[in-house]
């Protein structure tokens, strides 16, 4: 590509309302125009990111035995009302009528359709398996988008459906897929960690997260660097601090502490107790139904004073579905006292206990004392308190805690979520009635399997992982060009044209994406425009070099340029194209 | 590809909506499947011509210097309420209301995202030309959507838009384009013609369709065999028939013609007079508002009795912009004669008579006499009638017709509209407040072209053009696979199993994009997939042929098949490629 051809069009400043560092060096190198919030045009040096993203998912999906289709983007709400998600999905999915008042979705996801494809063209087991993907536009109305690509509204990706025969099967196809995916994100050149996710009712490793490694990545990962143990923070398992629970050693006092309602005052006011030997308490109410009848149950939750609540793990205790926390009102009349102040000690029907493991394991512990403005010191379980009736693991992982593999302890990382591979069962097959017949010609639900890639997202993402302060620095893979030619006085020096030109043919003959600079802008300028755009690959082309028969090489991460003799260059830059 | 790693489903009999062969023929090939009306999942074996398609587009598109990116397909109403097409623009365009009660539009095509994109863009005349193009999804609401993806309501485009500084680059960016247009028609494959097309305000020859020929076309396309005149028939210009008028020969005669309204009947009725010696009127009315008064204002057209009457010449002659149909009321206020009797002898103020060339040139020529009943014969203008106030090309022209550029006579084919080049010039611009600084620093519109090719109909009239009773014939670089090899008992034969796994790894070696088709199926059923899905070239690899060093070919439009040596065969398929 010569750049005269092109359109390039670089800002000094990024807009206002680019609050993240990808968002503004996307604006600023000229490769998303906002159109309206959340939707973009992906300008020429964006679209060409894009475009190579998708041929590596698109040449690893069809290695991976996955077959393109494109499903539509207007899609019926009756294939919605099946499944029930037309109700279930709030207003992120956008609706639409048409000229005859009928009710269509834009496609945030296309299980329906494909539901909808297959259930008429797969009639037999001899059929399976199958795994059709397509990489397509989506639309997804975001209460506040923001971020630019990262919590875009339209934006694109690719998602895939497996269909098997049954769960054995299921399970073959997504470890196809999640190898597909490690080959895919390898082959980007970006750091990344798949994580075990929760996958609510189906359970087993039926969900993976595949996540950018970035600092500011919204998401804490959990792994463990001495093991291939990794979860995100809502499915990683956390064990009891202290394996077995110690003996009592103290005695049970009440102690005043008015107006100290927070663990941490609490042992600040003690002298210098450690937070790790308090525990607070945290209630909550379960509204169930019953012949028309409503009624409440009341559950007291317990966490090390330094914990944090895991809302998905609380939420899969036995009879804490649809939990709330309870209200002031509700504490004051089930507790007989204020928050602030709760405590197993004395906590009686119709109100259940439940310890985390890591509490259910503590002696000598600080705990409210059921009335207002005192705590215990030197509780113990069995002695003073009850056994709690339910111990789960309620809390989120924090680094150093063992990791449940038991090869090691965990470290969180902040990661910025780019894949998801889920294992579906026969939830959408069963309520769409996509059946096959099996060997026993007996009518059998598909057993589903979705793969997203959030295409756009990538971009995003990897700048968030890869940038200086002059711009961007893309891994070669997917850079908009692998190499920038920056000729010095090309339009005024005979020689450095030819060379320029030489030089160009060359690498589009080895195959290198290759752009050459002849706009004729200083130097500097010159240089600054690459640096944010974030070609990883630049060779300066000047008189005096070439009369030594040298070019000057620069990596877009290297601080200093190096001399490359002119004959040599091709295999130079063929070495630099390895991954 | 081997056909067991992909998707095929072929069906024997058509849905009963597919009303065209194209539509038929891609539901029974596995081309398309119907998701809801007028929006299709693209099947995987609609897909792969769809790609084909799209790359041939993408690379001459780029050739010609286009720059792709790509725009939203949802976008702010506002936009479209600049240039007033949100209002005017009826239920064809699909709108949605986002979660706060905005206004978008789905867009069915992109002029306001990219005049939005260039007016921040462009600042300079040094930046120009500029043309950039997209290749995305499209939404129009069609009110009757049918005939698969000839007239489907989801479906795929690619526009482009050129930007010029004055009206000479415009027509320069114009011929680029055109020019390109018939690089890719070409490469398709498909018989195709570039017409003139009637482009409204801008005149001049500021717009082309692009029509691929087949006999079930919508559209009739004029053209001179002997020449490169081309038009559709909204502009194909129709001259006199007679070059000069003739001299009155007969003398006037008033005829009873009673219930005797249509120029045919009163031929009849006059014995073996031919239709081309009558004359037939068409009443209008024009009503103009001045100072919040309604006024009338009411023509007389006149077209000899074989002629039709073409609507968008009738509107670009002067005063009948906005005209309609004269009710029969008026008719008899104005003309005091009931419909089917009126005609020029007699006519006066306020009638205006507007005569097709052709009939300014008769002579002794037949017309109604303005009194029911009643006819004349043996008419002449000067003697018998005034002048015509005004002599315009009003009728559609016919076969054999003089061409208008004198070289030889006009013959009409059908055609079906695949593409369009249109010079828009700064209607855009000039209502968005695109402008450039021009040379003197001062702010001018862009002058601006738009290019459309119907991505996904180029499917369904490359079929329309391109069948048989056995199913499609694909042009070979459309072709979702250019060649099928057809292995006799692949499962049973090591011979054959061996010859054709080497032969598809030497197909593939030297680019051709070949399926095998090891499904196993009995010969009679793979042929007639093969055949219904269109591969152009087929390979059989049998025993016989094997131990007698030949495989058997068959071109798709064959009637029978060749034995080609072994060792010849990869270079006699790359022959076979040549377009």
């Amino acid at each position: 590509m010569r750049a005269s051809r092109f359109f390039i069009s670089t800002l000094k400043e990024a807009p206002s309302d680019a609050e993240i560092v990808s968002h503004q060096l996307m604006m600023r190198a000229g490769m998303i125009k906002r159109i309206g919030s959340g939707i973009y045009t992906y300008m020429p040096m964006g679209l060409r990111v894009i475009r190579k993203v998708e041929a590596i998912i698109r040449e690893e999906m069809n290695a991976a035995a996955g077959i393109e289709l494109l499903m539509p983007l207007v899609q019926p709400a009756e294939l919605w009302q099946e499944t029930g998600r037309w109700d279930k999905m709030g207003a992120e999915l956008l609706r639409v009528k048409d000229r005859h008042g009928r009710d269509y979705a834009i496609q945030p996801t296309s299980e329906e359709v494909i539901t909808d494809v297959v259930r008429s063209e797969i009639k037999s087991y001899r059929q399976l398996p199958l795994n059709f993907y397509h990489i397509q536009t989506k639309f997804r109305d975001e209460r506040r988008p923001r971020f630019g690509l990262m919590r875009g509204r339209e934006f694109t990706m690719k998602d895939a459906y497996s269909f098997d025969r049954d769960l054995a099967g299921l399970q073959a196809s997504y470890q196809i897929m999640f190898d597909a995916y490690v080959k895919i994100f390898t082959r980007f050149g970006l750091k990344f960690r798949a994580v075990a996710a929760d996958n609510g009712a189906i359970g087993g490793s039926g969900s993976h997260e595949f996540h950018v490694i970035a600092s500011t990545g919204e998401d804490a990962l959990v792994y463990c660097p001495s093991s291939d143990y990794a979860a995100n923070m809502e499915a990683a398992e956390a064990l009891p601090v202290a394996a077995a629970r110690g003996a009592a050693g103290q005695a049970l006092a009440k102690t005043a502490t008015p107006d100290t309602v927070k663990c941490e005052t609490v042992a600040a006011l003690l002298g210098l107790l450690p937070l790790a030997q308090t525990v607070k308490t945290i209630a909550l109410t379960v509204e169930t139904e019953s012949e028309g009848k409503l009624a409440k149950r009341y559950f007291m939750l317990l966490l090390r004073g330094d914990h944090e609540l895991n809302e998905v793990k609380v939420g899969k205790v036995a009879g804490l579905a649809g939990h709330r926390f309870s209200t002031e009102a509700e504490i004051l009349e089930v507790y007989g006292t204020v928050p602030g102040y709760l405590g197993p000690i004395g906590t009686k029907v119709p109100v259940t206990v439940v310890a985390d493991r890591t509490v259910a394991n503590m002696h000598d512990f600080v705990c409210g004392a059921n009335d207002a403005g005192y705590h215990y010191t030197g509780a113990n379980w069995g002695r003073d308190a009850a056994e709690p009736a339910i111990v789960a693991d309620l809390r989120n992982v924090v680094e150093g805690d063992a990791s449940p593999d038991g090869k090691g302890v965990l470290a969180i990382e902040r990661g910025i979520e780019v894949g998801h591979v889920f294992q579906l069962g026969t939830s959408y097959s069963e309520s769409m009635k996509a059946t096959f017949l099996d060997e026993n010609g007996k009518p059998a639900p598909l057993q589903m399997g979705c793969y997203g890639i959030g295409v756009t997202r990538i971009l995003g993402a990897a700048i968030e992982q890869n940038f200086d302060d002059k711009g961007i620095i893309w891994p070669t893979a997917i850079a908009p060009f692998e190499l920038v030619l920056c000729p010095m006085s090309y339009d005024r020096s005979e020689l450095v044209k030819e060379a320029t030109d030489t030089l160009y043919a060359a690498m589009q003959a080895a195959g290198v994406d290759v752009i050459v600079d002849d706009r004729g802008l200083r130097p500097g300028a010159m240089f600054a425009d690459w640096e944010l755009i974030g070609v990883p690959h630049r060779i300066v082309i000047g008189e005096r070099g070439l009369k030594e028969g040298n070019l000057e090489y620069l990596g877009r991460r290297d601080t200093e340029a190096s001399a490359v003799p002119l004959a040599d260059i091709v295999s130079f830059i063929q070495g630099k194209m390895q991954p």
